[in-house]
Order: structure tokens, then C-alpha cells, then sequence
């Protein structure tokens, strides 16, 4: 009878995390990452289906963090108070004592085409989730699609922000600046304007 | 000796289209595309490497279209002025006669999830090489990236649109509207607004 062991999971993302930063993602495998926390190659795949997953686990909580601030905003929310909403919603997981996992993460996964593909897949379904969740509350199109797109945009470089040598900012501030950065440039856009009027 | 013929690499995209809408892209091989048009397989892969680059073959043309429309444009420029030279400069790629032939495209794309992460790779590309050249024009961050990656979710959005059933505005209308939408939608942001007045 298997027992479970609290925090295992996490165990064996820490654990991986060290081996792909220092000896490379292709050189690790699951055996390595198992037995550098005195555990089996088989207790690692019964919490995680292959390496590459290890990097990804428990990102589809976040996407419903996203949906539930969606959820709860108020009826007159516009798309990009939505947007908004799902940003703050998210915040939570990206607390100031992540940071540094964050990073390392992040430059294990800036070194690999095929992390970098699932990365890109990752947003791509946060976008699309999102985009859904919006025309559900009533955003038409191409509302929904664009500030759906945008949401994933702001969040994407605010993450990039949250983890630059030296930012403090927690990750609603640096989303708030981008999100008001966005707005000012899309202002600043008189062949738009021009072109929405003639 | 290998005679050059005119028109070869568009008889083997057309053939390639036909043949992947009606008989599944996966179900169809290099050699079949060729014979349909009476070539040989070796001549196929002496225009494409792959069965799957027929699909995207040319495409580094469409991201130069992009950048020249960045490096015309006047000097006072804002990043969002940019992006629209680069959507107008981009938009000889999408002629009405070319229409059915992208709706066609779109629809084996749309049917193959490594086709899909083909395209969403080809759309990263486009908004990494746009954020450089707006980076080089004088563009700081995070207006560089924000302005590349808008470029690329207006022109998503906007081909999505052009490829409709019924649609008759060109590429370069529709990616004004867009424009105007997503100007707008981010201008009613009273919490961004509020956030970067605090």
C-alpha cells in the first residue's frame, strides 16, 4: 500500500528544477530527479506523467484563477475591467518568496525550443479560455478575442518584469502599470482614429 | 541538368491544398502531392523539405513586409503609428483573389494541432522580429513589446475576420477597425486609469 507523503510534488519540482538549471534539461531524467530526493523513478511517475511536466504542473489552476475573477466581477464590468479582475484574480500565485523558483524556471525553459513551444501552447490556451469566458459574460466580438489576447500580452510581460534582476514590484503592480501602458499607446494612434471616423 | 520551371512551387501549393482538404493532411504524402500534378517526389523536395512547409512556405516575406512598413514610416512615429505601417505594408499578401486560397489553408490548419503550434510559432516569430525593429526605431519597454505583440493579436484577429464566410472588406480595412476597437476597448479601463493616476 502506497502512503501518501505530503508535499512530495513539490519535493520532486524543487528537486528537478536544480538538476535542469545546473546540469541541463536533456541531461536530467526522471531517475536522477527521483533519487536526488532519496525516492524511485516509479513514485515520480505517479505524481508526474513525464520530466517535462514537472515545469508545468498545476497550471491549469491557474487558468481558473483567471476564470474566477472573471466570474466575480461586477455585471457592468467592461472587457478590460474583466481583464482586469482575472489579472488580480492570478495574483496569488505568484507570490514574493516564488520569485526566485520563477526565475530559475524561467531560464531553464528560455534554453529549450520544445519548453518554449509548450510555453507558447500554455498562453495560447489561457487566451482562449479567457476569450471564452468573456463572449460568456456578454463581450462581443472582436472584443472578446482582443482583450483576451491583451490579457494574455500583460500578463506575459508583467511576468517577464516580475522576474528581472532587481524588481520588488509585486505582480498586480507591474500588471496595473502595463495594463495603463497599454492604454496610453493604443491612445496615442491618430491613423486609428482617423481611419474609425472617415 | 535541372530546368527551372516557372510556377512549379505553386502548382505543387495548390495540389498540396486540394489534397489536404479532401483527403486529410495526414493521410496525404509528398509523393501523391507530386504525382497529382504529374512530378515526381524528388522534385517535390527539391521546392519544400517537408509536406508541412507547403503550408507555410514564404512566410519570411510576410514578416520583411511587416518590417519595411516599420522602416517607412515617418521619424515621429508613435509605436502604434509603427504597427500600423507594418499591417498596411504587410497587406499585398492578402489580395481578394487570394482569399479562397487562405480560407482553404486555414481549414486544414485549423484540423491538425501540430499545423496549429507550426502557426502559433510562426506568429511568435512575427511579434519577436516586429518588438526588435521597434526596439531599434526608439521603442522602450514595455511599449515595444506591447505594440509587436498587438500587432500580432490585430492581425490574427483581422485575417480570422477577412477569411469569414460573406466577408468583402480588405485585410487593410478590417485591421483599422480592429485597430479603433482596441483602442477603445482599452480607453474604457477606468481601473488601469485609476491604478496609474494612485
Amino acid at each position: 500500500m502506497v502512503r501518501w507523503q505530503p508535499g512530495t510534488s513539490e519535493r520532486l519540482q524543487a528537486a528537478a528544477l536544480d538538476l535542469f538549471a545546473s546540469n541541463g534539461y536533456e541531461q536530467t531524467t526522471a531517475a536522477e530527479i527521483a533519487q536526488s530526493v532519496g525516492l524511485t523513478e516509479r513514485t515520480f511517475f505517479r505524481h508526474f506523467s513525464d520530466k517535462r511536466e514537472v515545469l508545468f504542473h498545476g497550471q491549469e489552476l491557474l487558468v481558473e484563477a483567471f476564470l474566477a475573477g472573471v466570474a466575480a466581477a461586477p455585471d457592468d464590468a467592461t472587457p478590460m475591467e474583466l481583464v482586469g479582475a482575472a489579472l488580480e484574480s492570478a495574483a496569488p500565485f505568484f507570490p514574493a518568496e516564488r520569485r526566485d523558483h520563477s526565475r530559475l524556471r524561467q531560464t531553464v525553459i528560455d534554453q529549450n525550443p520544445a519548453l518554449q513551444e509548450r510555453e507558447r501552447h500554455k498562453m495560447s490556451v489561457l487566451a482562449t479560455t479567457l476569450r471564452d469566458a468573456l463572449r460568456a459574460r456578454g463581450s462581443a466580438e472582436p472584443a472578446a478575442t482582443l482583450a483576451a489576447e491583451s490579457a494574455a500580452t500583460v500578463f506575459g510581460v508583467s511576468f517577464t518584469q516580475w522576474i528581472a534582476p532587481g524588481e520588488e514590484r509585486s505582480i498586480v503592480e507591474i500588471e496595473r502599470a502595463v495594463l495603463a501602458e497599454l492604454r496610453d499607446l493604443t491612445a496615442a494612434n491618430p491613423t486609428a482614429h482617423r481611419a474609425a471616423k472617415a
